[in-house]
């Protein structure tokens, strides 16, 4: 029984910091690491891929829109192959660190109005998987299950990994309860990892009407920049290990 | 008798263009492209380094300060730390689109103000060693005689590749005449084509003050930017070849 | 017989220019001057501002999302009250170039995506009304009649002005024909000068179906960037004086 | 006997946060808001101007160079005319926030690289003056005594306004001691306060050899993005209010 911990990692910018990566890159197996388009400059990628390669953290592309201002957080009607263009600038940007700390870029996720826009927006999904197509097409992409984007990956031949999410609430149907709903996201970190646990285990999780849902995911997806974040990741670690469940990035084994 | 003949190109930005690369990619063999930090986006770069690999164009990482609202061109007081990593990044972004399009990114020429900076400052000069060195010691480097950048690349135990320049007066110490002065620039396509001949034979031009100057240079860089530019350049390559001049890329040779 | 002719001006950035801005101030009558989001320097707005004020032109705040890279053309989700705050500082800032030259900022129009998305898209139109009032009230808004923009306007007590579009073809209804579609753009100067002085008249132009089409405007948008804009501007402003219709900005007179 | 308290605010952008703004601004007499150059985003200038101005805290534009990657800490060779229109902007943008909550921008501190580097840079040091001249010959400049910026602003016409550095180590010439030496940086909230308290009154403090110098300051100012910063800010109001010393802006009164 193995299962990855990934969290999005290196998002400062400049001046200013967020979260505590340092922290976090001993708890996580695969870091999602901002390359400098919603988050993160050239000096935190560098630092983050070093650390992240010390301590075999698999180092995944975080890829987004061009929107400092706004945390990558906006959807943007970006045209789909300038989309395309963005994204292979990033990956092959990161990539230059993680090699350089003696590592490479092993996986794809997109971060924020990116991820949730290609969950149904099929043009800027292809983009995406166009872009990792022309960079690598063996490197792993990291989505929602049911998403166009898993969907369109995996028709285009790239290995696709689905995640789930430790800390958010799933609706019967086993989409997100939205962030604006009251219990969408859970802040007990006993009641996450043993969410965790079970998820990890392939036991169905409660939904938020109390029904059961089995979640199926290789990855799980724990946040690094709320309050208590490392708290909580440390406690889910611990409680996956203690029940002898491994923690291993995913990269290199089918979804 | 080879010469190498190189240009800035991809130096547009979204919906502002600048010089007509396509046709200089039909003149130039080495193209010096911009890396998105003074110029260039991503869709710029992709198609730049598509035409370029169609042609046997080699491709340069033209990597800068990140100064898109100053072009590149005034100086800034990075830390050298950051200077480092910021030349990786763009680097590696560029790489991304050159290996996309079958190639690779075959040599660094700094632009604008980071050029000029680095002629003298040693700890810059140091720091974009430094990011040369990380990413991939092979990579030549492409710069002024007796500058501190490719003194220190030098000892780094990188290539180096000296330039000189096809529509520019020297004074009689082999330095440039700052364009601030009268009769720094030449406007004459068949003087200055007459004068890269000379310069492709190693044979001496005149400087400025009428003196007999020998100008070494495996490279001549030819502007893509100005009126006339493009039909100066293809001067300059038709009487070079008409007189027996191969051009060719100076990669895979030592400066 | 009064009309107003205005085109987006000032719209270059640092190194890169756009259009010929000295020579369309001299034909136009109201300047929409980018404000630094999609256009526009600090430099570049002073000297708009500068010329402007000098041939009594009028200062429009031509304000965008915040986006250089997509030169303002990609729809944008900003949080309404994020778009409120960045309209703000982008009159704040052109009113101080143009109060510097001895004018003031004298009304407000959208530009590119922005402009298209609040045609419809209340919940921005809000937004961007919501900044008008909040920096000065008496400021009239320039858009397209019909659109949410105009009519949210109008009921916040904003003085609302509608323009037409020199070069741009009409369904039958009054809206514009797609450019994606064939005929959307005008391109003879003769008949878009003719077609201005109709609407200048009051007139009846013809729909792209050849039926007949009331187009009321008291603004007429020429375009500045595209080749031959200079020289179809100007035949505009030729035809119109030479039948007897005054150019003037609109400003302090009623839609 | 009355001393103004001014700290850097408003320097957070998009998804980050810097210091704790709101806590400060029940503490100081003068905000320094940080105009979206080096940090600042429209929203945050408008939340911190409608905090000042409900707390009678004057607002003062902090302008930069542009350079949000570097926080506005590096050297920037911007040219004097470029510079110029780049302040006047900054200033225009957030003077529209002032406005609206009721208050105006009522003087110019720069700050960072752009501080340091006109206490000696004849031509940037003009370059800031000639900008508050031409938006507000009436708006005072607050600044490092002996420095080119307030002589050159004194010389033009303006109100200058001298502060010193409530947590700094002074030479015994009465210069800061470069943070990179020992000591440079005060951190016992007690010997600050008791430091500021001699400054306000006028008393000599002691400079980091141990001798007596004299401080004449009309503003002190309290840094806000350190850990215990607002501790520190609050014990010297303490100190000061319990001493009899006024807290209050210095706008409207002679240096």
């Amino acid at each position: 029984m193995t299962v990855d911990l990934n969290s999005d990692l290196g998002e400062g910018f400049g001046g200013w910091s967020l979260g505590d990566d340092e922290a976090l890159l001993s708890v996580v197996t695969s870091a999602n690491v901002a390359c400098g388009f919603h988050a993160g400059d050239p000096t935190i990628m560098r630092r983050t891929c070093e650390t992240a390669a010390a301590r075999g953290v698999a180092i995944g592309a975080q890829v987004s829109y061009r929107d400092l201002a706004g945390f990558g957080r906006r959807f943007i009607d970006v045209p789909p192959e300038t989309l395309t263009d963005e994204i292979v600038y990033q990956i092959g940007a990161l990539d230059a660190f993680a090699r350089i700390a003696g590592a490479r870029v092993s996986y794809v996720k997109p971060h924020g109005a990116l991820y949730n826009a290609i969950v149904h927006h099929e043009a800027q999904a292809a983009a995406v998987v166009a872009a990792v197509r022309a960079y690598d097409p063996r490197l792993p992409v990291l989505g929602l299950p049911g998403s166009q984007w898993l969907r369109q990956a995996g028709q285009a031949g790239l290995t696709t990994v689905t995640e789930c999410f430790a800390d958010r609430a799933y609706t019967p149907k086993g989409t997100l309860v939205p962030r604006s709903e009251p219990g969408a996201v859970l802040h007990d970190p006993g009641e996450v990892a043993a969410r965790c646990l079970r998820m990890a285990r392939g036991e169905p999780i409660t939904a938020i009407d109390g029904t059961p849902l089995p979640v199926q995911a290789r990855s799980i997806c724990v946040h690094g920049d709320s309050p208590g974040a490392v708290a909580m990741a440390r406690r889910v670690r611990q409680v996956l290990t203690e029940n002898g469940v491994e923690l291993a990035p995913f990269i290199g084994k089918e979804a």
